[in-house]
């Protein structure tokens, strides 16, 4: 059965799911997305995807086309079409197509463009969810404003496309010294003194959405969580080191650069986060 | 009657013009653009514009579905169908839509996506060739390679925004002091000493088509050329400001951040080199 998708106000399968050559989104990067996980078929912390994806709008003055109620009824309805169970959708807004190429923005009677679609992963029980993951480190090329999560992606995508050809999971961005962020994830170290760091929110970093229930959720169990920014050799000198995404929750980073963490296995302060996160997001679910 | 576009092997109403979705120029502005001019039908300086292209491909890997002499033949085509005399063609090459969306490269059976449509302007009547154009000042918060033309343009959106609501012509960036180059054009002076200044190429900026021509094409004319960064207190005390770029050609800045340049009115050497371009865009149109 063909996956359906939903573009501008109509649902249609993935492959008639279009958008003009003019549109914003694929001329200029003018757009503005979010992931959300699904488990058990309901949308894992939907609400914080969608005040960052106010957020992001709001940051480079784009007007959603729709409310975030009528967001959330729309990924809800293609999750139900799709007949998903685990996954995620992924939500795009850009500022639509115009009849012509201009920098500057279209008119306002130019309508922002909104595409959805899903995919099926079991990020639950990903075999990497056991094993942990390598990284690599790779200098951290982007522009200056990565707390607006834009399409304007190439940047990552060079960064995971180099991890990916070094068999890594996630690419670390390195920028004066210390890690920003991963190419599609947050990071974290746990400190020989059992303290949880994570670097503090700025237009460095993307405030991740797993990253703040995360932290939020350590701070309420009396986990000791420093938010500031950390080298990567404070890296391989800490306990255990892990990411957070949407699409991986919490996940072990087990080698930077080939070089161990820990033992080179996933730690146990890792894995109880990734216990705790589990269990919170099933409860908070939609 | 309807432009025509070109997508991928076919000529098409621009109406029906479209990509996937999951078009990785869509998604992750994962692709290369450029933007030839079209003067009475025939493109200018088009193999400086089609070389560029093969470098900028090359930065990110990404092989052209196309060869270079088959791209300047479907751009000769679509000018043809659209009975274009004066205007611009733009192309752009994405590395292809995948069956799902993964930062790291598709497979290599995954085939770049090729677009391209046209657009009118007459270029040299243009009404701001005779007044000139001000300018404003933004802080350059692009990513660390400019020097490739990808399309992961939202800063340039933002610059470009900001000049058109403060009606100005263009959006001058600035990084440490210094003028990186326009929104989508190069930066030049003419000093008091009459000598021609524009930045020099590197990661900073992109190496523009038409600042390489309007360079040489100086030079050739025994006019002093100097390849460096200048800052806006030296654009302010100049003889004369212009920009170049391949839809405007030779431009006038009379005016930066509302401050006149010279006289507030374009210079006798950005009118002369002006003309010397578009002699040399008509003699060399293919």
């Amino acid at each position: 059965l063909e996956q359906i998708a939903y573009v501008n106000g109509a649902f249609v399968p993935l492959s008639e799911a279009k958008v003009s050559v003019l549109d914003r989104g694929f001329l200029f990067a003018d757009g503005i997305y979010e992931v959300a996980a699904v488990l058990d078929g309901k949308l894992i912390d939907n609400a914080s995807h969608l005040a960052r994806l106010q957020r992001s709008v709001g940051e480079i003055s784009l007007a959603l086309p729709e409310s975030l109620d009528r967001i959330q009824e729309i990924q809800k309805e293609l999750v139900k079409r799709n007949s998903l169970v685990n996954g995620m959708v992924y939500l795009e807004v850009t500022r639509g197509a115009d009849s012509g190429r201009d920098f500057a923005f279209p008119k306002a009677d130019v309508k922002p463009t909104l595409i959805m679609f899903t995919s099926v992963k079991d990020i639950v029980n990903a075999p990497s969810a056991k094993t942990g993951i390598g990284v690599i480190t790779v200098p951290d090329i982007r522009w200056a404003r990565r707390d607006i999560k834009s399409v304007a992606l190439l940047a990552q995508v060079l960064a995971k496309q180099a991890a990916a050809e070094a068999n890594a999971g996630e690419a670390w961005m390195i920028e004066d010294g210390k890690v920003t962020e991963g190419g599609s994830s947050s990071c974290f170290i746990l400190t020989q003194d059992d303290v949880i760091v994570t670097r503090q929110n700025g237009s460095e970093i993307l405030p991740g959405c797993t990253r703040k229930a995360v932290v939020k959720l350590a701070e309420e169990r009396q986990l000791r969580v420093e938010e500031r920014a950390f080298s990567v050799e404070e890296a391989l000198a800490a306990k255990e080191a892990f990411i957070t995404s949407a699409t991986v929750f919490v996940q072990a980073v087990v080698s930077i650069d080939g070089k161990k963490v820990g033992n080179g296995k996933p730690g146990p302060m890792t894995d109880r986060l990734r216990e705790i996160y589990v269990d919170f997001a099933r409860a908070t679910a939609v």
